[in-house]
């Protein structure tokens, strides 16, 4: 498949001849067959980082997480008539083509992150829960070393139904804000850090062990999943 | 502290003389001080599996975790008035004194469990479930090497807002679970196991990387907490 | 050796004047001597992934897995007459040359794998298989987070003699089709995943501790034994 | 239930009144029930060893796995008529009632182990490969170390159409033995050994990495589920 | 030796006719030689847990770490009239003879810990601190799951010269502690905690990664050590 | 931003139009703007070595860490006027800009390092203390299987108020140093060596497991965060 | 087999009626047999560490390793005429039956350990060397943290052909150990420690890592073996 | 330091004037020196791979360990009037400079390999064990799959005073071998493998486990700490 066929199968999709949930199924093949596009790099993220294409409410959005520049300019070719739709957010290295603003959701869904490097991940976690159909909002860059930054916004973790918490290194942001809510928390340790971090295990660790007992855990880097867990939540 | 000061520490607060919240500080130095009944043995306990007493809905019922025989028969001893109500689960080693019958949670909280073995993890978070206020179903012995044992109770699937899975060894249970609901699943990876099970990390493991991404997990034999996550989430 | 002496030496074996065993012995030397492709590549692939040579049935037929587009070009200048013969499977990286169809296994391999990811693995143990003289089947993309696809196929899976189960993630696919059958499993872990995956590990372990007693496991990747295991049990 | 119920149960059983199946299914529940013997061991036993009680050939024998001479004591009170049939093997905590000496393999399946302490679970997967109506014969205490004494019994490895490897510290046999034969060789790593042994972790990884490409493994001390494998094979 | 010249021994030192060196010695050979009094205990503890006499400030003070009731009457047996001088502090397993009140350090070392189960390990910290001449006050049950405890004695932690920082399971507690001062954060782990907790790893793992830039780390359940870094930088 | 932006920034912070502090707060969030130099790297980077920029003694100084040349030139050219005052250091990737002299420690920190190759992580720990206001001396290659070297340098070892050791593969040097001084020891595990030193594992544990009890352990190469610490008890 | 037949077995051995070879491979399968004392500690021993019977030098000296005062006295039972011969070393838990007091080795081999708790091991290594017909001396105590101790037996280390090293917390001792002496050094990491020295790991990785190049390893407690390579090269 | 320098270095040891101890003091600083070849990678390589240069008997020789063709052409152009000693060993990545071709080694060491993939680290094993004076011999390619092959080669294995044993994978190669004499064997694993080989960890594992005692190991990929090992024993 090169780009012109991608955009021959996004225009079907549009065009209501073919089911998204047939698109996706050709859609997940894509990198094994003969794609004109960054194809190697594509084929190795995928055995490791699983750039996904998914649909969102009412299956008339699109989601594609971990792509790059790249991969963006081509969905954006092959999107035709929807192109001016699909959106890069280069932090996270989500693609979102929204064409439905309706919330399903009944309350907020707030992602607290820890560091300056938890963004992506964070911003993953947020873009996925709106394309989801939820209200979503963030607080970035509040820590536990610094902990009047997040005693500060104690009215937004109030006003959450749902929290999504973000940490790297030692992972202690969701003990902190687990213990200042009655709702639940799903925490997402990241990969940042170094040395004895081990790629996300002593934060995924902290988050297992943690003293607040209304935190649930998703793997290392999975701003997605924790979107999908919160966005569950929220329809109940 | 000895038993007759367990018996009237409970009386005050039966009585209403003392805040639940006092009574639980101090009980939760009670291992520390001079308690008459099985005082190394609950020593250890406490630094290795955390007895622990929590007071549930309205703050009148209280629930103690990892307790045994002996632990029972001395806070019966102590309950006096109440020790009527007070109930020991040998297959958990929880303690319950449920004063309170009232339902807080808005659906039903279904427990769902891999093998016999994992039942005294299962049976924890269905006990706790239900002294926090919830509706509380189980369905146990539907591992997946069985599927249709699984597949056959798909309507009490159908019927739960919260699913709690319980699994050793693979921890496979949350994957299949997952995918037939599209309500939260909180996935409790137990010790159960021997070899390269790893005292339940093969388990925790797999729930991590389950392929349904409606899953979040707790700590493995985490039974309490896994009831507390969906107690949040139920009351929603 | 350059590709002038690769030439040369499969036409010795072609010609029957030279033992495919002394060929094999020559050949596993390559990437130590004056190679003019790719020499680098391969010398780190061989230290890391092992792309090996292996002679089928009748010893005429030849199999090399993990080689890419590069090393194809080169086997294929060099295979001369039976250049056309070489076939290169790019999903798994295997160049098979196939020169005797015949079937010496009793019944059929049936290859299934769980994600889309996991099919290069899947497709090294298939065309192992079948360079190994069996019949052999395969059934993708029947992970058990959505197991009705799976439970679709149970004519597939009641109709094979030996089968073999890729899965990335959790690893719970065989603990699943191992519950269905009676037949001998033969479980792969693949480096499928990310985080608390790590490189394959969570899926070895719940492979290890499957619940189904049928499963035995190779090592994480290894489409290659699990095939050459379920040859060795389809001949007999 | 106390050990009348379990007498009485398995009269039912002989008496063709109760299928196999339920009474598995109440057995299996046993130590959690009232039961009058090592109760406390057993439940304990029941989440680290697994006993387990499985049905064989014409589901008529009996095994009971991970026993010892207290179970044994208990079982053959309740065994009633059919107690002269009850066996304990001190060597593997096995327990065997035998009543069909039926044999359903094609072949021999031959258990070889390495050294003396591997023996316990060298004889656990011998005594599973009889019960379940195999012709299975052993070779012990012939470690890699001492590599004469394994090739001296060439011949009983060349009889035989399954082999099961056995073997702790180094877990060095199978890839030996593998490249011995050319059927299929099922590896047990065992926990004997000590230090940088980690409880059969480098038996385990050594297996898992044979260079002998026909060797697929279970898990570790897993004598009973190696056998059931070869069983799967010696059937077709 | 046996208690009687364990007696000699002490009255020797006191007396001044031994250097507190030299005696400290023959102590440490004290296991393996002929005592009387929980002879294989010792041993065993000697070998885990590291049962250590060592000398205070002026070398006239003794502290015994990791001892128990019955080290604890022997050495009373043994140390005659300095015996009323002798303590047992049950809570970490501290036995103190302290004779010299003089305070060596400059400022105060504030013993911090997070759960109850953790007092231990602190109380070690807090003893051994005293013993080598220092002001040492603790702060404990301020986990950071209930930040506002914390909060609320933020004085003391800033009338601190040093801080020791005790905790279990995730260890977050140095990083909250660590960003609210400007003196060196001293943080033990303690092995309080399960499943994924592995024996203190987490919380080990969590403090080398602390966000917090002020904190260097000792071994899990290492309170003496603490103690022992905290006293030489409250003496500069 | 571009460079042009990072100049005019760095210009405000000159003319103190500018807090430090929200120049900071910008900067960090620098990876992901619209910087037109070495984007993808830096943002690699960060993710997995933190690049950081710190200020020290009066906040006019500023320290980068794990910088390279290409960052280095941006910085020059946005420095402008205080350029001439940024320095690179090759050998640690640290970028200083130094415009306060004063001295705020009161002793001298001395940093002592194991293997040439440990002298990156040494050199980061040397300037950090400089930049923070600390005289700070160097010792290299002083490894503990040329014990001499390290013993001539005794008076060096005696003149410090604060030591930091860096060593990799077996991380033995501070417990030879530890034993030969009475002051804190600060001791930085680094990810030189191969092999089973796991990414400087093993030197982690060694530090952890010093027999010298005046030891406390940083992450595996953290020089950054070992002279932080070093400059809080410095400045007691 | 019970004590009588021990008894027998070593008279036949005495009298030259046995093989010594025939005799230890009825030994080897002691626990197994109908053995009247300390029968399930033998078992589990041996499943754990291994208590070995060995024959040294001509075959006529008898060398029981793991044993405690129960083997010994049955062992002296069963001795007979020669139970004089036969010496419990309690430290090492070794039983020793020396009759050839013949050296072969051709220096001395010198043990050296790090702490007190490492002299068991230390002696099994000493008393298997000397069994084996070598020289053995031993230098105890001499930890890296005192390095004067070590440097002021400079002659011993001078003098000895090969070296033990025995050490356990961070295994520094074979470091500079091996930097003050050009001869082999085995070094035996042991259990000794707490925490993160992860029974013996943190020391066997920190040998592994030696940074002295003369340095070779065995594993964790096993002081017979490295005797054993010792003893190998002795007799070179 | 440029290559010119580099070559006046070499000239003033060729003439004497610089001692060859002095020389490697500056050599070893080589890579953060301003050197015009190379330079990122050797950089990198120093930190990951440890390049040496070791100077052989009578200090004369030299040995560069894990070079390239490109440190190759740089050492020969600097090299001058010694360049035609300077040889390049591509397999293993050793520059040799021999002068000295004195033999101080009493025996013949005989390094062994398992696989094809190990002969790089067996030929830094053979030509370090040259270099330093012995006389070196090989046997490759004899992996336990196919026993025969080594048993062919009792002869060789008898000659040797020292055997080097090289293996990857299961590293059950110094298991067969060390029961097949009587001479010390020093075990290097290699990180040849994939999956769950963990980069060598199971052959380093295999080999502490040996069943034969007269194994001793060295860490992962270490060719040249084992020929040191070796040489040592040599000499004796």
């Amino acid at each position: 498949m090169n780009s012109q066929e991608l955009l021959k199968l996004l225009e079907l999709v549009q065009a209501g001849k073919l089911e998204p949930a047939d698109a996706i199924e050709r859609l997940k093949y894509l990198p094994f067959e003969d794609l004109d596009f960054a194809k190697v790099d594509h084929h190795r993220a995928l055995r490791q980082g699983f750039p996904e294409v998914i649909f969102g409410k009412g299956k008339t959005d699109i989601l594609v997480t971990r792509a790059d520049a790249k991969i963006f300019s081509a969905v954006k070719r092959a999107a035709g008539k929807i192109s001016r739709l699909a959106k890069f957010h280069p932090l996270s290295g989500v693609i979102t083509i929204e064409r439905d603003a309706q919330i399903a959701g009944k309350g907020t869904i707030l992602v607290v992150s820890a560091g300056t490097s938890d963004i992506p991940v964070a911003e993953e976690a947020l873009l996925t829960a709106r394309i989801m159909g939820n209200k979503a909002e963030h607080l970035y860059d509040v820590g536990v070393a610094g902990i009047h930054r997040l005693l500060e916004n104690r009215s937004a973790l109030a006003g959450a139904r749902v929290i999504i918490c973000v940490a790297g290194m030692e992972g202690a942001l969701p003990s902190v804000v687990g213990g200042l809510v009655a709702v639940p928390v799903i925490a997402v340790p990241t990969s940042v850090g170094y040395g004895a971090s081990f790629g996300g295990v002593a934060a995924l660790l902290g988050m297992l062990n943690s003293c607040a007992s209304n935190v649930a855990v998703v793997n290392i880097d999975n701003g997605f999943g924790a979107a999908r867990v919160a966005s569950c939540i929220n329809r109940l």
